[in-house]
C-alpha cells in the first residue's frame, strides 16, 4: 500500500492505472476509519482492479460552530485499517491542495439537500459535493463506495453524479452497527459511557417505526409517533429532527407507499448522532 | 462524420474511443457555426486523434429578456461546417437529455464570474460551467477549446476546471473577424445593413486602446478614455460596460502592469455584441 499527499503523486499513479484500463474503485473519508469504512474499502477491494481511499477533513463541509477542529485525525492508525482491507492507494492531501490559492466554484445542491441535515448545517452538501466532484476527478474511480449511514450524504451525490452526468457508479453500502446497534461514527468516540449507553435510544426508535411499518401501518404520524415514544424514555437526548420522507427524493409525504427513509439526527452531550432505516 | 442525438449513442461513441486511449479534443458550441467555430474545430483536428463538436442552445445560461428563442438554430449547414473542418462526431442533445427530470445540482462561480457580462446577465455564468462541466463529464476530453472573444466565459471555466481538478485541457485560441475587423459572432446575423457598417465602432475602440498601451500609456483612466472618445462618434452604439481589468482574475486595476483585459459590451438596436483585446 503506498500513501500519497501531493496531487503530483497521485496524478502519476492514476495516469498508470489508468493506462491499462484497471477498474479503480475509490472510497472517500474524513478518516478516524472504523468498521464501517473497512466495509467499504473491502467492498472497493471485491470489484475493482485497484483502490483508492482518501482521508481528507473537508473544512468547507464544517459549520463555523461544529467539530472541524477537533474532529480526530489518526492518521497512522488508519493507514493500518486501510492496510488490512486491500487498499492499494491512500491519498491524504492537505487544504491547500485540495482548496487551490484563488478557489472559487463550488457546487450548489438542490431540493435533496434542503431537509434534515441540511436544514441545521447549512452549506454542508455544497462542502461534501464540491470535495467529493474534486476528487472524483482527480481520482477518476469506476465506483465509489458510501455507506448508509450518511443516507442525505448519499442521496445528494446521486442527484449530483446524474445531473453532471459524472462517469463514476456510486455503491451504497449497508450501515454498520456495535453489537448493541449503535451504527458506527468517528464521533462516536466522542461518547462518554453514560451518552455510550443512552445513544442506544435512536437505533430502538428505528426499530419500533420498522416492526410497526412491517405491521401495516403507513401512517407518517402513527411511525412518527411510535419513533417520538421510543426516543421520550431518554430525555437527555436532545432531538434535531426525527423526519419520514420520501426515497430518494426526501419528499415529506403523508403515507409510506413506495420507499421511504427514517432519519433522526440529535445530541447526547456535545456530540452530534445521526441515523437513518429505509422502509 | 457521425451525428448523435441521444446520451445513450454519445456514450457507446466516445466509449470505444476511451477503450483505444485515443485522446479527444472538444468544440462545445451553441450551433449557428461560423468562421470562428471553424478555426477550433480545425485546432482541435490538427492536435487530437478524434474530435467531437456538441451543438446546444443551453437555455440556463440566457436570461428571461434574452434571445433564447430566437436564437439561430441551422443544424444542417452546422453539420456541413463541422464535416469540412475535421469533426468525426456531432452531439446535438435535446434539452431532456441536458436537464434530466428532477436536474438540480448546478455550479456557483466565484468572483472572476462577478463583473463584466457576469453583472448585466445574472445567472449566465452558472448556466455556462453547469453545462460545460456536464459536457465534460459525458464526453471526457483530453482537450477542449474556446474562443478568446468570449473572454470571461474562458475565465471562468479556466477557473473551474483548476478548481474542479477535471482532467481536461482548457485551449483558448484567438478572436477570429470579418475582414474589416468585427468579432465573428452568431449574433452578427441579428444586424441590419446599417447596424453592421456601426459595429466596427468596437473594434477601432479596442484597436485605440492597444495603440496607446503600445505607445507607453499605462494608467486605466487615461487607456479608457481612448475607448470613449471613439465610442462616443457612434451615438447609436449604447454601452453596457467598457472595463480594463487584471488578467486573469478580472479585478479592477489603476494601472495596467502585468497582463490586462479591456473589454466592451452594448447594443446596437436590439443586439447585443460583445469584444475584447488582452493587453
Amino acid at each position: 500500500m503506498k500513501l500519497v499527499h501531493s496531487l503530483a503523486e497521485l496524478r502519476e499513479e492514476i495516469a498508470s492505472h489508468k493506462k491499462s484500463q484497471k477498474s479503480i474503485g475509490f472510497v472517500p473519508t474524513m478518516g478516524a476509519l472504523h468498521e464501517g469504512h473497512a466495509s467499504l474499502m473491502r467492498e472497493a477491494r471485491e470489484n475493482n482492479d485497484f483502490v483508492v481511499l482518501s482521508i481528507f477533513v473537508n473544512p468547507t463541509q464544517f459549520g463555523v460552530n461544529e467539530d472541524f477542529s477537533k474532529y480526530p485525525r489518526t492518521l497512522p492508525e488508519d493507514c493500518k485499517i486501510a492496510e488490512a482491507s486491500g487498499v492499494d492507494l491512500v491519498f491524504a492531501p492537505s487544504a491547500e491542495e485540495m482548496y487551490p490559492l484563488g478557489f472559487q466554484t463550488y457546487i450548489e445542491v438542490g431540493k435533496v439537500a434542503e431537509p434534515l441535515c441540511g436544514k441545521f448545517r447549512p452549506g454542508h452538501f455544497r462542502g461534501v459535493t464540491t470535495v467529493v466532484n474534486r476528487l472524483f476527478n482527480l481520482i477518476e474511480p469506476t465506483r465509489a463506495y458510501f455507506g448508509q449511514k450518511d443516507i442525505q450524504q448519499c442521496l445528494v451525490l446521486l442527484r449530483m453524479v446524474k445531473d453532471f452526468g459524472s462517469p463514476v457508479e456510486l455503491v451504497i453500502c449497508p450501515t454498520i452497527r456495535e453489537k448493541d446497534g449503535l451504527a458506527m461514527s468517528s464521533r462516536n468516540r466522542y461518547l462518554s459511557a453514560t451518552e455510550r449507553k443512552k445513544s442506544l435510544v435512536i437505533y430502538r426508535a428505528l426499530q419500533a417505526v420498522e416492526l410497526l411499518h412491517q405491521q401495516g401501518e403507513t401512517e407518517v404520524a402513527e411511525l412518527s409517533l411510535a419513533a417520538e415514544q421510543e426516543l421520550a424514555r431518554v430525555p437527555e437526548f436532545e432531538l434535531q429532527y426525527l423526519e419520514i420522507l420520501s426515497y430518494p427524493d426526501l419528499e415529506k409525504i403523508e403515507t409510506v407507499k413506495d420507499q421511504a427513509v427514517i432519519a433522526i439526527a440529535g445530541f447526547l452531550g456535545k456530540t452530534r448522532l445521526i441515523d437513518n432505516s429505509i422502509l
